[in-house]
């Protein structure tokens, strides 16, 4: 009899949760009605309820290891808490995971998302053959996770692994980090649709203008579909994205040489319109990926740079990785 | 009894030895007047006969465990071969460790000579008390190297840890490895002396302009010194090299959440012209670092940025360091 752990993604409009055994393999996975906007107390216990439920159902599966949380934010993985979500704003300065353990009786891990993206993509996904591998997540903005030696790298205070927030062009874009020109700023769905306003307001694109009058339809994806229909300043955008990629990915192969780059999020669904910048700027960015390109050397000795495997699950299952690593419960951050 | 391991920097113009015991008590340090440009096969029949002399000597000191090699350049570890190396042409794809090994009868490891530095300034430098580090060389160009866990990172194919080659200003001044704006081009003692003849074409300065008349004085350092006299040209320039290390530093800090991260190398002696502005552009850069700073949480929770302890001794005292260390055999590339 197998064991299993639950994964949560608290991301979303709702409350996600999958149920998966030690081998990986997927008993259940859930989508709450319970919108996470509805606070903090409501979620927690909706998330205990549903949690309590899937632990009879599986009863005669194994033993349930504990639960992995996947937040968007800062998270202090000491304390068990949110120290900044913009997305939960309730959910700061509460000991969160302290909270869930109480009610539930078993092991919680709380883990930024981007984060929990890297493992599930190393455990289930795109990176399931490597133990070093860097993640990048295009969505409403640009995260991060890598994992070296099979184990989330979390830095000195558990911030580790923001590379979205790479310097691309030094006066570029204002950040909402406080800097200028992060990969975020030109890789995320938010700067592809601000990249269509700047093209639109340059008089480049009547598709792009008329695509903008509806505010619902004015998204990152839509922008694709009219790159895919070959409407010029929709490719330039996503050569944009492209290059802004290869600058970012590029200085990571540099100071890591890693052997896998795993690009997931709502905007890798776009892969086939910034790929080839991507490429072609790595190769001029980084002499190491020149070297070492599958191109040159082999597909099975060169540094990979490819498409995360679990679109929006990733989160999902990485966090219920967690607790089934070993010492999971070591803070693993690297003061000293 | 202690062991001692000898350490060997075939970088600058003459060979350079050291004997330093497991305790990191020196024992001897050497210069020979063997010129390294005499070549690969004069320079090792020197190294082997100076070894052997230390051998005779220490004797009653305890055993000699290894030989470590700092070498400027791109090294094969598996192979124990010098891959690429401006300065040492005929010691490229010649089994240097096996040669040296053969005569010697003892270990030998080959180390890139940054990775050396880093090593050094852990073990005995201004990171002896971190377990995880990040180095910087700022010389005739910027080299790198990065400590996880005590030891060195390598990546998958050794090449780890080129932080000179972060990119800085995506569209800046064309780099040697191909691409644009590398930090090299802003950090390293060549780009202090480029910056300052773009500033005497610009018609900037008349002291730069005098300086430059005689070409042996025309340096970093005394680029440096007119700086520190006030000359605001020179001023501008070490504000640049302090803006790029911000940028370069504030990116790996976004990446990696390290508790040090260390400047050595020549130019790094001209640090209180650069780093006023290296701390200004890295609160900018990073958000990270802006929460951490030691202003902000106190030095012994903040993430420290500092001065190299060992000048030029740190690549000799790490290549010491690497046959001392557990499982040094390893190659630790990173390919999986």
């Amino acid at each position: 009899m197998r064991n299993y752990s639950i994964g949560v993604d608290l991301g979303g409009t709702n409350l996600r949760i999958a149920a998966i055994d030690s081998d990986g393999k997927l008993l259940e996975k859930l989508t709450l009605g319970a919108e996470v906007k509805r606070g903090r107390d409501f979620v927690i216990t909706e998330l205990c309820n549903a949690i309590q439920n899937l632990r009879t159902k599986y009863r005669g599966s194994g033993e349930l290891v504990g639960i992995g949380i996947g937040v968007p934010g800062f998270i202090d993985m000491a304390a068990g808490m949110v120290m900044e979500s913009p997305n939960l704003p309730d959910w700061t300065s509460f000991p969160v995971r302290d909270e869930i353990e109480k009610r539930l009786g078993t092991t919680v891990i709380l883990e930024n998302d981007a984060n929990s993206a890297a493992m599930g993509e190393k455990w289930l996904g795109a990176a399931r053959e490597y133990d070093h591998m860097a993640m990048y997540t295009l969505g409403t903005g640009v995260g991060g996770g890598l994992i070296f030696n099979g184990r989330l790298w979390h830095g000195m205070t558990g911030m580790a692994g923001e590379l979205g927030h790479f310097n691309i062009y030094a006066d570029g874009h204002p950040c909402g980090c406080g800097s200028r020109g992060c990969l975020e700023q030109y890789a995320s769905a938010t700067a592809v649709v601000r990249m269509a306003r700047e093209a639109i307001a340059r008089g480049e694109s009547t598709e792009l203008e008329r695509l903008s009058h509806d505010p619902v339809q004015f998204t990152s994806r839509s922008i694709y579909n009219l790159a895919v229909q070959g409407e010029s300043a929709a490719k330039r955008i996503f050569e944009n994205v492209g290059r802004a990629l290869g600058i970012g990915v590029g200085a990571m192969v540099n100071s890591l040489n890693l052997p896998i780059y795993v690009i997931g999020g709502g905007v890798s669904s776009s892969w086939d319109a910034f790929a080839p910048a991507m490429f072609e700027e790595m190769k001029f960015r980084s002499v190491i990926y020149a070297l070492t390109s599958p191109a040159k050397v082999g597909h099975d000795k060169g540094t990979i740079v490819t498409r995360a495997l679990l679109g929006s699950d990733a989160g999902l299952y990485g966090a219920a990785r967690l607790p089934l690593l070993e010492g999971f419960a070591q803070t693993e951050t690297a003061r000293k």
